[in-house]
C-alpha cells in the first residue's frame, strides 16, 4: 500500500493510491497517518479495505509528509561506502548516528528554504524507515518486524553549519524545510528487496546522484536492531538510512544549491519528490 | 509561578506549587503543562488566579517531566568553562549543538534506566530552558522574550556510546531515561537572573558538582537567539545549556554510575531531582 497525506500544510487528511495512481480519501477509515495507524492491525484493517470503493480525491493535491507525529528522526550517515569516499572519510565499523529536528519535516513538494547565512546547501536522496512497532533491544533476526514501510527522504543539509560551525552535525540537519518525507509512505510488503533499490537525484535536470541501496553498509534490518539497542523507538519514527555518492560537497569543486534551483529525487516503487529553493526571508 | 506535572507516568495532571509548597490541581484552568499552556496570554490568566482556592492535591505525588510535548531537546555542549577543561577540550568559539531524544524524557524522580552494555553512565546538572513562543531568526535583544520558563535537566550520558562508538554524539545522549527535567518548570518572572544561580549535583550523598551558571559561555539570552539562526523553535521546546565542572568523565580516575546509585541534584530556586540507578531489563 502506498499511504500519503494530502492537503495544505498543518491541514493533511489521510489518504491512499489506487491501482491507477490516484489518490482516494482514508480519513473515515484513519484519523491520520501516524504511530497508531501503522500498527499491525490498523494495516491490516487498511490491507482489507476495497480501495476503489473509497471516495477519489481532486487533483492535483499538495503532498504532505507521508507520516505525522514523528516523535524522532533518526539519520545515518556515511552508509554509502562510495559516499565516505566522497566525503573523504572512512567507512565508519559501526553506524553513524544523528538527529534531525522534527520541526524539519515538510511535504516531498515543498519549497527548500535556504537558511540566512548559509553558504554550503547540499541534497541528500535517502531511503527512510517508517517504525510501526515500540522497538527496544530487538534481535536481528526479528527486526524488520518493527518497521511499518518505507519512503523517500531528502536529507538536505548545510554543510558549513554542519561541519565549519563547531562541535556536532545537527546544526546543519535540522534547518526548517530540510526534511522533505514522501509523497508515500509504502507498506513493507510492497518492498521485497529494500538492499535493491535505484534511487537518483537531479538538480535543475542533471543527474548528480545515480546509486542502488545495494551498497548500503547497514541495511535496515540491522540499523532498526542497532538503534534499539542505544534507545527505545516509537511508532511513526523515521530512520534515514545515507545518501550515495553524488552529493554537493563531493562535486570536485564543491558545487551547492542556490535561489530558485530545482531539485528532483527518487526511489524506485516509492515515488518522486520535487523542491524548489528559496532564501529564507 | 512553579508549573508541574503529577501522576503516574503517562497519566500525568496538570498542577502548581502554592506559596505553602504544596502541590494544587491545575486541570480545570490547562489540560496540561504544554506548549499551548506557556502561551504569554496563557501563562497571565494562570498568574491571574488565586492560587490557594484551587484544590489541593493529596502527597506524596510522583512529579512527571514538567512539560509534555517536547517537540525538540535541544542540548549544548561544553558551555562552562571548566567543564571544557575537565572534559580535555578548548571552550568552543560557538555553541556546541546536540539532540537528546524526546523519547529519553522522564520525570525528576524517576529510575536512571542503565543500558545494556553501559559501561561509563555519566551525570551533568542543567539549567533548562523552555521555550513560550514560535521563535526564528530573533535578535539578541530581544530573545528573552521567547523563553517561558527554566528548569532543572539531568542530561544523563553514556560516555561510551557517545564518544568511543563512532560519530556523533547523540548515540549516547537519548537512551530512554536520559532526560529527567524538573520537578519545577518555573516561569521566567521569578529567574530575577539565569545566569546566577547555584546548581549542584551528588552521588551517593557526595557532591560532584557545586556550580553557578554565572561560568557558562553562552547564556539563555544568546542561546536562543543563535539556535533560531539554525532551526525554527516551538513552544514547549527544551533547551539544556550545558554542565558546570564535576561530571564522572573529568574525576582522577573517571568514575562512572552503577545499579543502586542514587542521584541528587538541584538548582537554586528550581526544586530538586532524586534518580535511582536500575539496570536495563
Amino acid at each position: 500500500m502506498k499511504l500519503l497525506r494530502y492537503g495544505n500544510a498543518g491541514q493533511e487528511r489521510p489518504g491512499i493510491l489506487d491501482a491507477n495512481g490516484k489518490v482516494r480519501e482514508l480519513g473515515s477509515v484513519v484519523s491520520d497517518i501516524n504511530g497508531k495507524t501503522l500498527s499491525e492491525e490498523s494495516l491490516k484493517k487498511i490491507a482489507s479495505l476495497d480501495i476503489n470503493s473509497l471516495p477519489l480525491v481532486d487533483e492535483p493535491v499538495r503532498f504532505g509528509p507521508c507520516v505525522t507525529g514523528v516523535g524522532k528522526f533518526i539519520c545515518i550517515g556515511l552508509n554509502y561506502a562510495d559516499h565516505a569516499a566522497e566525503s573523504g572519510l572512512a567507512v565508519p565499523e559501526e553506524p553513524v548516528v544523528f538527529m534531525k529536528a522534527t520541526s524539519a519535516i515538510t511535504g516531498p513538494n515543498d519549497n527548500i528554504i535556504k537558511p540566512r547565512n548559509s553558504t554550503k546547501l547540499d541534497w541528500e536522496v535517502e531511503l527512510g524507515i517508517v517504525i510501526g512497532k515500540h522497538a527496544s533491544y530487538v534481535d536481528l533476526d526479528n527486526a524488520l518486524d518493527y518497521i511499518a514501510g518505507y519512503c523517500v527522504i531528502n536529507d538536505v543539509s548545510e554543510r558549513n553549519f554542519q561541519l565549519e560551525r563547531g562541535g556536532q552535525w545537527d546544526k546543519g540537519k535540522g534547518c526548517d524545510s530540510f526534511g522533505p518525507i514522501g509523497p508515500y509512505l509504502v507498506t513493507k510488503d510492497e518492498v521485497t528487496d529494500p538492499l535493491n533499490l535505484h534511487l537518483w537525484l537531479k538538480v535543475n535536470g542533471k543527474t548528480f546522484q545515480n546509486g542502488s541501496t545495494d551498497q548500503m553498509v547497514f541495511g535496515p534490518q540491522f540499523l532498526v536492531h542497532y538503534l534499539s539497542q542505544f534507545m527505545s523507538l516509537q511508532p511513526g519514527d523515521v530512520i534515514s538510512t545515507g545518501t550515495p555518492p553524488g552529493v554537493g560537497l563531493g562535486q570536485k569543486p564543491p558545487l551547492y544549491l542556490n535561489e530558485g534551483d530545482v531539485v528532483e529525487l527518487g526511489i524506485e516503487g516509492m515515488g518522486v519528490q520535487k523542491q524548489v529553493v528559496v532564501n529564507a526571508k
